[in-house]
């Protein structure tokens, strides 16, 4: 597979999660680093996202998990909030996956994704 | 609900993900911290994996994310991998739940849990 | 214990710690996750702070060093160095918690913890 | 206050946490890093352990609270559960101090932290 | 080394990497906890940055990369990739640092830390 | 840049760093997990090492700091370390790299890495 095709491939496996916030991502990088969006794009989106087995609704639910638990990554936690409302995972499913976090890393972070959460809510029935 | 009574639930859930190493995590904590292994009775499968809204599926899922994750958590994650699979994941499904980690932690952590994922696999079939 | 018992032994344990704080962390968590607020009471109040062995000021001071060694977790240590002060912990007993951590995690999350506990000794004597 | 003196207060200070444990890990250091030794004793023990305010019963349960929460550093907290033991904490208020990081960090760590307190608790009675 | 002499050679160590930031944090730590500015000059820049074997901007790489791996440290990011520039890495040796972390801790972590260098870069040429 | 290409630059660049570790590494993923092994070739090592701006000497530094603070890496470390020695840093430059962590992350996770480095160059003059 060329370069090329795996920028076009991540780029619309992207549009599906959450196209604006894409973009908005990528804008920001462009004077900066456009290197880091174009690897977000290629690996992140091209690479992994389209990969078989697991669907997008899966890897959401898996790519909301691991930002809960890293800490430290509320904007990114906000792009996948709606990414994950877009392809199709519930206002419920997103709560209940931050709550099965409990037992393993504790309150404050899911308090913090929770929190994350209700402002993405929030803003998206605005 | 009693006391009693979430933690027979508890039991009950954790026989269902893991019941041979649950009694083997009761049995060392026995003598040195009888209460947390009665909180992870109660609370963590007693209270928490129970709930509606996602399967036990599900909660495998987001509970090898998080031990993936957080790193430090060898012994827990060969617990859940085995959960995992005993809840009706595929070896295939858990394999690719820690790729799509890849994006949001690095290579380490992921191939610190593939390898623990190995060891357990082939523990499985010997 | 009935669970009803836990919810009240909960509320009276953090009304100890910290009532306001309390109420305001429940009613953010009311339409969203009500739950958790639940859990909160019943589990982390109600099962752990009113274990013997250790007092609430002992307490507090482990749950401080928990929340500046994780990080991320600004808006829980303000509850919390509130906590600390409301059951009788000193200002000068709280930052030398933070500085106990300094050869365990280094000065930036220190930084961090001393500058929010500024902000809340300012503000519970403005 | 002198260099000479930090390092011989550092080294009483230590000494009276676990003076063992201390020489074994200078001597580990030795060869490669001795200046890792000498600011662990002049840092560490000599400028932090011996201020004011909290004594070294508090140290030691922030210490080990910190190690806890970190994570990956199972030796080190071998050390200060030998430690906390040494200067007056009892095995009841160590386990304590980690059944109180529960809410905060979830059961993995605290499990693991248990797991290396039984096995510094059998040795000490061997 | 007497401990006065530490602190000067600390002072001119630290007024080498970025004077005017130190002076804001050594000003915000004057009424709360003074002796923590004392050991970030005296044992963070008097000892360890002064040594030999590396240069400052070595030890300024290394630093910007445990910040931006650790998180939840945006405010000391600040600070050290000014410090970076000070002392002669270029904008795209720090945004190159960054960059090669990605293998090694996924995406988000680092689009934090580049955002941290762009609001800095713009604000110095401001 | 064809994918095929990605792959043999990553692997060129990889053999520089450290050939049998790759070796090994890609050996052990080749059952379980054989895309994780190309990712790291084509991404990490094709991608990422092969970037201008710093040398490969910088990016080891980069890379073992990267490890020392996440921690739970020791297999990693070990890759990383030896590979640090293969382009070039000297033994010396790889403690002292760990030591500037110090007052970044505090003593138990510089106390890791060399302990980990300790046993690597002792293996390499056996």
């Amino acid at each position: 597979m060329s370069e090329h095709t795996r920028l076009q491939i991540g780029k619309a496996a992207l549009a599906q999660v959450d196209g604006s916030a894409a973009d908005s991502v990528m804008h920001s990088l462009e004077t900066i680093a456009p290197d880091v969006g174009k690897y977000i794009l290629e690996f992140a989106f091209g690479d992994i996202y389209t990969r078989p087995v697991l669907d997008l609704k899966h890897r959401e639910m898996i790519t909301i998990t691991s930002l809960l638990i890293q800490g430290d990554t509320a904007p990114q936690l906000d792009v996948h909030i709606n990414g994950a409302l877009n392809v199709g995972l519930t206002q419920e499913e997103i709560i209940e996956t931050f709550i099965q976090c409990i037992p393993y890393i504790g309150f404050p972070k899911v308090l913090n994704a929770i929190s994350t959460a209700k402002s993405v809510f929030v803003n998206r029935t605005a």
